[in-house]
């Protein structure tokens, strides 16, 4: 079902800064910028392996502000690992197969994530406290398109 | 520099039960199971892909005491993502050059990690509060000897 680890979501309160971090440190690239003002989120994405199913990479998120999912947990446990994506080949039947299992999904359908893929986040209370989130990257046609 | 994320450490209270759960709920498998004395964690790994770079896995701990470094994360923190490793082609190189760009390595030299890895830590906190590990996976070399 999980094909990848798509990607690690880290939560920073100056994206700037980190970017800085992981580009010097670890000779990451910026591919993607976006503010996803339905997430509250400022964020980058790093590629850190392209794979033949799909990238991997390091997704750093500051908050639009202090009321967002991601302000929360940054008052409530500092900066790091917010949760961890993983790709999917099929979300809409992945998250059935979840739900059917007993886990909570956060989101009742697919919705809009970075560079066009789609998501879901499962409930972290039921998958031992790990913000779990499906990622269906962006196929073909969506690319043509 | 990083090849790939290797693996997502989950810090838990119940090895067994968390196994259970990624098994069932996400069709993972256990491929290695491991106790590390030094570390202080009986420890399973859980294969998410097999990139022709190395494969990605997840990685479940249970602490061996409270007194060992993931049973004081439990007591501080609760279950959750513990620590996020990435593969390197040469491990000695890359604590060279990260540690030459002023980020702490709590690992003078690499350790034997899961599987014969050998594996180094970065300090979280110049890493912006995340715990760090860089993995060289097991030569052919090593695998044969």
């Amino acid at each position: 079902m999980l094909d990848r680890i798509d990607h690690v979501g880290i939560a920073c309160h100056d994206l700037a800064a980190r970017i800085a971090l992981y580009e010097s440190v670890f000779d990451l690239e910026v591919v993607s910028r976006e503010v996803n003002e339905a997430q509250g989120v400022r964020e980058a994405m790093l590629r850190v392996a392209a794979a033949p199913g799909g990238a991997s990479w390091v997704q750093l998120l500051e908050p639009l502000g202090p009321d967002t999912p991601v302000g929360r947990f940054l008052a409530r446990r500092g900066e790091g690992v917010h949760h961890i994506g993983y790709g999917v080949a099929d979300i809409t039947a992945a998250m059935e197969a979840i739900g059917g299992r007993g886990i909570r999904l956060l989101d009742q359908r697919p919705r809009h994530g970075s560079m066009g893929a789609a998501i879901a986040f499962l409930h972290p209370a039921d998958v031992g406290g790990v913000l779990t989130e499906l990622v269906q990257a962006p196929g073909p046609v969506q690319t043509v398109s």
